[in-house]
């Protein structure tokens, strides 16, 4: 079988262009300025420079871009920059999940209305322990309240930040009231066996493992792609696994090894400093280190191990 | 020793009436109406009954008003609405910590325009293993940006909800920096070996235990009082401890012991849902029970299990 033959077969049995995003998603760092507010200009050039090198979207407040660090206002008026700035509302998902649903109503209309219809939320995350019913009536009255029809929600599931795990009862009861609307999963759990039951369990849903690591095994499990921080620096590398994959190429074991390699030198740091820290370098530019509170800047010694990391792992830089 | 003697004699020692903040306080519970939205008439009905029964002061936005589950713009128009109505803000603390620094400046700018200067802050508590520096910057941050000397942060440690505990270093680091404005903190972690080491290491600083059970021996061993849901629903029992202490009387212990057994009880439940159960119950008015999403309301059997336990720990209504 040709290449092109076997790439149509994994294609045809994952239906990976049928799902309502699929391939290779960054969620985008956010540039802060000295007064930590978002430094626009940094952002958009990055931004673009991602799509440049291969991302097939961009998620905006996710974890990665310190979300839940900026008020509504300022998440809002980034957003607006980044459209006005010619980036494609089709090509970004944004996060619009926050502790209080009135907030998450008002950031998912605000996305509706500039015609960007795929939304990643977080549950309502201060109060633990709350049952699936109880998460299940949240995401119910922000679908209801939002009333798009071709909104698609991707649920976020990052129990080590939110505290609040996304259950397989919760999707099931999601997905029985809101099939499509309800489209997808973003697990950063990190736990390969929660993503392996979530595509067994839901094979129409588009789920996305939270890091490159599990790409690979998910791409060939029916899984949708991934949304990745560490893409920030490596999204060539990342789409070159996935496009070898698509093509069923002989050489994706071995690209997969490589960038699983700079994803694990990477992930020795906290991922925001640690990939603001790379930004300000290849960027040659300073700037890029800031972060805003609670986080910390990595420490010039902390930066001087990661570079040392990357090297041993054969990074090539973007 | 009379008991008049004996309540100076302890007053001196702790020294309570030199405490920014001091007695029983209560975070008040936040009524919503069938679409979520506050619902100022029936709160501010309940806040002023508390007065009523005893409470020294009120927080508005801790935990138990379902703060996270509100916008800034809601939790703004509440606060104005209960100055407006005749609350005093000298007698009210108010919730401004949020995930983000600006919104946290937001709420504490406009408290302090209000004329309130007393605020319980959480930690930002989306990303945990914060460094105490990165959460020292926080609040350095908002402090600064506020710029009013006479601010009193009381700051607010519960770890099981909010994942970023307050240590010792933290609050040291504080102080050092910021003594008289970072003047307290509230210890709902439940620990009684965190509020004793609080105390002992803190001595001129205002620690709230986050319940009754541990009035007493925080008291008795300089604690400031306490912020406690339950008072919702038992204020003017709570209340009954603290006087009976203030004047060394013999019914301290007993009294104590009653109203433990009446916070265990209702500790059974949720707090949030239990304690507006019990108030659509008082007030024969079953509109109370309603909590914002994603938070559910008592069952009709839950709640008559939790008043069966009431009933059983000699539970007094209001």
């Amino acid at each position: 079988m040709s290449p092109q033959e076997a790439a149509a077969k994994i294609a045809a049995q994952n239906d990976i262009e049928a799902l309502p995003a699929s391939g290779v998603w960054t969620p985008v760092l956010m540039p802060v300025d000295k007064d930590y507010a978002i430094d626009v200009a940094r952002f958009l050039q990055h931004a673009k420079a991602l799509l440049d090198r291969g991302c097939h979207g961009l998620a905006l407040f996710g974890t990665t871009s310190e979300a839940n660090s900026f008020s509504v206002s300022e998440r809002k008026a980034l957003v607006e920059a980044a459209f006005e700035s010619g980036i494609s509302p089709n090509q970004v998902m944004i996060g619009t999940g926050c502790c209080a649903l009135t907030d998450s109503v008002d950031l998912t209309r605000h996305a509706v209305s500039l015609g960007c219809k795929k939304v990643l939320v977080l549950p309502p995350f201060y109060y633990k322990n709350m049952s699936d019913a109880g998460l299940f009536r949240s995401y119910a009255a922000l679908i209801d309240r939002v009333g798009e029809p071709e909104l698609r929600i991707f649920l976020y599931h990052f129990p080590q930040l939110s505290g609040v795990p996304i259950t397989y009862g919760l999707v099931e009861l999601l997905l029985a009231d809101f099939p499509g609307v309800v489209a997808g999963l973003k697990d950063s759990s990190g736990d390969w066996n929660n993503t392996a039951g979530l595509l067994e369990r839901f094979p129409d849903f588009a789920v996305f493992p939270g890091s490159e690591t599990y790409m690979l095994k998910g791409l060939n499990s029916g899984g949708a792609g991934c949304i990745t921080a560490t893409a920030n620096a490596n999204a060539g590398a990342i789409r070159a696994v996935y496009d070898a994959w698509r093509r069923g190429d002989d050489t994706t074991d071995s690209l997969n090894e490589g960038m699983v390699a700079v994803r694990t030198a990477i992930a020795e740091y906290p991922l925001v400093t640690a990939l603001k820290y790379l930004a300000a370098r290849f960027y040659s530019d300073p700037a890029w280190r800031a972060v805003r509170p609670p986080m910390l800047p990595l420490s010039d010694a902390e930066g001087a191990d990661l570079l040392q990391r990357l090297e041993d792992a054969g990074f090539e830089r973007p």
